[in-house]
């Protein structure tokens, strides 16, 4: 490992959860890191367009150059770029805002958000990061993981974002092994009070599983019984067209009862 | 400066442009770097999230938490946060895309993307990078940038996108007064063949100019003589009110007549 680089890490994830403006001598209390080394470290990144000096204040915030790294990995995701119309599709047919996301760590991202239609004004959430156990999305991947990934998932601390987020081990396995079954997964305000959402997995060319797309909105229109069946089985064949643009082979998800 | 950091953002820089996924001897080749240094920078790189080694190439490209990392930039920009609203509105009244925009170098970097109204299938531009000097955003920034910055903006080779782009410094310094006077800039196919721009600054607390906002569309729509001037209109109108918002004093953009 070169500790310069973890370091450099350090102070952009510092910026990105604590920040937005730290100056250096703050910066050397929370990495435990001399100030002449801190110092060094930002004013490479402020070259690099990492991090942007603050002209009043001489601190320190995150820099543009950070959104064209981001967004050249969304560019490389092929399930991102293949999704788009599929996105558009379902959230057409569903009448609901569609996100697409892939698992990283313990968390999902969302890679693609395609908007509800008419809808009122609606925040993008491309780059949100929500703990995998929370939502729909998370637990359509988590379900279809291989078997190691998922019990290391199950095993850790689980994250609660509201009173009905699911802590327990032994639900979220019950959860997972239903998800295999029906091949969709439901959060009922899990992650959000007032919000769920219906997400299925979606397979590549090796036939693993890469990411999830699912609707999310209002538990009253998602979850009503009404609608409920309508939504996943629309969620379900959606995922499993995204798949076959993919590459991915038929039975993907062979374990779901199609 | 510290060489280990500024070879680490070479290799995502390389992975962003040449990418999506290269292998550690292509790396070490482009960068004139050992093989066993290129390694153990990657692996650093790859334990921060910030690359992702391939399965089944055992190549590198870029990782997820640059998404993450991008995403915490544009929540600390106050321009884009407050211009959701406005970018809505402006977007409704003219019935066109709507963008937001800072300079960052010689390009401008797109912040915020408010949909066309009832358009199809509209690809997210939030984290496009475009010359300065091809669209009316970057020359509605740097009209009203600094002196110096403008000076030096103009003394550089500027980008050719299409045959209507504009290279001569003498015909862009033209353009530039004209901007100061009128309080907006068009542009007219100079980065993409039929779509057009009409774009304004906007200013903050300090009065100077941290951005752009504007809309973009097909040059009949947008540049028609029956539509041109109202759309300008509404656009410097929404400019003034985000700056406003954003604690500009009255007169920020005085040299414009109002």
């Amino acid at each position: 490992m070169v500790q310069a680089v973890q370091r450099a890490v350090q102070i952009l994830r510092e910026l990105a959860s604590t920040g937005p403006r730290l100056g250096v001598t703050e910066l050397a209390d929370r990495l435990g890191v001399a100030k002449p080394t801190v110092h060094a470290l930002l004013r490479t990144l402020e070259a690099e367009g990492l991090v942007v000096q603050d002209r009043d204040s001489s601190k320190y915030q995150l820099g543009p150059d950070l959104v064209s790294l981001g967004n050249a990995y969304l560019d490389t995701q092929e399930l991102r770029t293949r999704s788009l119309t599929w996105a558009d599709q379902l959230a057409t047919r569903a009448g609901e805002a569609v996100w697409v996301a892939v698992l990283t760590g313990d968390h999902v991202l969302v890679v693609h958000h395609a908007f509800r239609p008419e809808g009122a004004v609606q925040i993008l959430e491309v780059g949100a990061s929500i703990p995998w156990n929370t939502c729909a999305l998370g637990k359509a991947i988590v379900a279809f993981a291989p078997a190691a990934e998922r019990e290391a998932l199950l095993a850790t601390q689980q994250a609660v974002l509201t009173g009905a987020s699911i802590t327990d081990p032994r639900e979220l396995a019950r959860q997972l092994e239903e998800i295999l079954r029906t091949g969709y997964a439901i959060e009922d305000q899990e992650s959000a009070i007032g919000d769920a959402g219906i997400a299925a997995p979606v397979f590549d060319r090796s036939g693993e599983v890469v990411g999830a797309i699912g609707i999310v909105g209002p538990v009253e229109r998602l979850l009503a019984e009404t609608a409920r069946q309508d939504l996943a089985v629309a969620v379900r064949e959606t995922a499993r067209n995204l798949s076959r643009d993919l590459g991915a082979p038929r039975g993907s998800s062979r374990r779901a009862i199609a």
